[in-house]
């Protein structure tokens, strides 16, 4: 089997790229390790930035983004007994932020891909990369029980952090940056009325809440909690208490509901530099993962994602290897900001065990200086409804 | 001896309180360990904030400073080989900084007090206050061999740092932040042409240096270096060769010149809350301390004096104590925003030994966002020339 482009990982980095080439006329195979039910079950990020949703739209799988999603024009930041809105649009020229699940996009993408008829393949087994340092790199996968191989131009790299993709480049080649939080978020989806239009992001004594919503029945709310959290100690009642107490909320304004998932998100920020080994191309969670914070990792993937396409698009039509060789770069740029604008809004917004008393302080004047500033205010709001992609 | 106001400490916090009083009719009596040689002689910051020097000018004493004062409309990063320029005044709004030597402004206070015949006492011995939390506060001192005593209606600390005021308050009534820098600033005052009309922070893989300029013919350099750095191992031409490197010169750019005076400045950030006790008010350094990469220190003080004039006025008119009462905090809403401004450019340009690579990055792409966004230039620019003043 032969394809111009082998893509490793079915999400939304894997998905979207081979859709965006489909669009251009360019072959690819769609490699994916899980089971589609896998797939399209995985609850992760859920908000889209101005350009992400701009993107999908081009890519023709937002149908069903504009019509469901929820269109975000400001967030609120709650500290010291006060709140703060940060008006996204306002401080923007007009820009949006958009809630829709990360899941709901995998299957607008994985549905547009099998209706065309293309290949996409799940529940492929030993799936390995090779070599990537020539122009006729393979991917070798068993599906089914039979070994196959499929012979590309290029590998694309979208499996994710803890895909084979990244793994297969020499150590020696990779510049690792790499940064664990001492803390973690405990994530709760209930069917309750979210407890604001907005978001709402809180720092307390106790500790970071954030209350976000997946439609206007489902909240989804978010504690700071210990990277080894024991989940069984959290009883509804203490959740429901710790929220309404972190995010400062007044009575009746916080509705409570069934759980009707739970689980502890472990805090990261990673770099692999360079994002491109010979004619293996990595996007998204493979390169790079932020954390939570800035609700990033979907939309910088399909940042990477832009920028691989026009890079294969020149390859392809004969206009050389120059975009390719700019790949990384090109995105390591824009990955540093939101790495640093995620980095920023963690260290703000949490509790550090043992922080100094000095520290502490900064952070609130930091907040009191947002509040009181527009041009603050503004590098929040236009970080988070994302940053102008390169020209 | 009777005043109304006690002020311990003829720096620029004390002698502007004793000239923006006497403007209000309300006397005052400075006292001052040091002799005026040596209080003139001191070498400080020499920046001031766009209401520095509308304050200064209020005040009476901005003649010279209006003549001399070298008025900046923006400054300079250089960081990884490129330079981004801060347009400070278009950013504001119009606003600017003026270079002036700190002690220049003292001296011309000590020439506005003694002219106008009002009592400033310099080489007072043994200085201390005394019952500051009844409403008879008294300073004691000797003065020519004799002991003295002034009683006073309120006392001002503004005997700095290190000075008896903050002292004489019980340690349990004082909450104190402190952090101190992994380093600290080697400076020079050289006889040459000052490398640019405005100054140069940069940022460099050798550590952080400083070009200003203290007239048109002084330069005054500074370079990051280890808080107990040997100064008799920094040779004239290892001193040039190490700010070439790190601001960057272009070959004629750093004009060398006569090195007519260098010493190292420690860095630290630290806060003493509350800012009264009894009848003592804390002004300037004796209640707080920046590092002076934000070159905020005497600017603070003068923010600090603003208030408690405000507050002082309302009290011997007969308006009670409710500015008195609020001086603190009102302050401290300023002195926090100002720590973070120093705290965060400081860590922004300065090295750091054992600093984790991912940090290294993130300060980086700091650098770069600020130079590509509006909002980013102007949180700093309307921090640098100073943020408004409590209403």
């Amino acid at each position: 089997m032969r394809t111009q482009v082998g893509i490793v990982g079915a999400g939304p980095a894997g998905l979207l790229l081979a859709q965006m080439l489909a669009q251009r006329g360019i072959e690819s195979v769609v490699i994916e390790a899980k089971s589609r039910a896998h797939v399209e079950g995985r609850i992760r990020a859920g908000l889209l930035e101005q350009g992400s949703v701009e993107t999908l739209t081009e890519a023709g799988v937002a149908e069903r983004l504009h019509r469901e999603g929820l269109v975000h024009h400001g967030l609120a930041l709650r500290f010291a007994g006060r709140e703060t809105r940060i008006d996204l649009s306002g401080l923007t020229g007009g820009k949006v932020v958009t809630i829709y699940g990360q899941q709901e996009a995998v299957k607008d993408m994985i549905a547009a891909r099998l209706a065309a008829g293309l290949p996409l393949l799940f529940d492929c087994a030993d799936v390995a990369v090779h070599d990537i340092a020539t122009n006729r790199p393979r991917i070798t996968f068993v599906q089914d029980g039979a070994a196959r191989e499929i012979a590309c131009d290029v590998i694309a790299g979208c499996d994710g952090f803890h895909g084979i993709c990244r793994a297969a480049i020499p150590p020696a080649d990779l510049a690792i940056f790499d940064r664990i939080y001492p803390f973690a978020w405990l994530g709760i989806l209930a069917r309750s009325r979210p407890m604001s239009e907005e978001l709402i992001y809180a720092r307390h004594a106790d500790g970071f809440a954030l209350a976000t919503m997946r439609s206007q029945a489902i909240s989804r709310l978010y504690l700071q909690c210990a990277p080894d959290e024991d989940l069984s100690l959290w009883s509804d009642d203490r959740i429901w208490d710790a929220l309404r107490k972190r995010l400062g909320a007044a009575a009746g304004e916080l509705q409570e509901g069934p759980i009707l998932q739970r689980g502890v998100t472990a805090m990261r920020s990673f770099v692999a530099e360079p994002m491109r080994h010979g004619r293996l191309f990595l996007a998204g969670d493979a390169a790079h993962i932020v954390p939570p914070t800035g609700a990033k990792g979907m939309n910088l993937a399909i940042a990477d994602v832009r920028v691989l396409v026009r890079a294969l698009e020149a390859f392809f039509a004969g206009r050389g290897e120059g975009l390719m060789d700019s790949y990384s770069a090109t995105c390591l740029d824009r990955v540093w900001k939101v790495q640093r604008f995620s980095w920023w809004m963690t260290q703000l917004l949490h509790r550090y065990d043992g922080d100094d008393a000095f520290e502490e302080r900064v952070r609130l004047a930091e907040l009191d200086y947002l509040a009181g500033s527009a041009a603050g205010r503004t590098t929040l709001a236009e970080n988070y409804v994302g940053l102008p992609y390169a020209a």
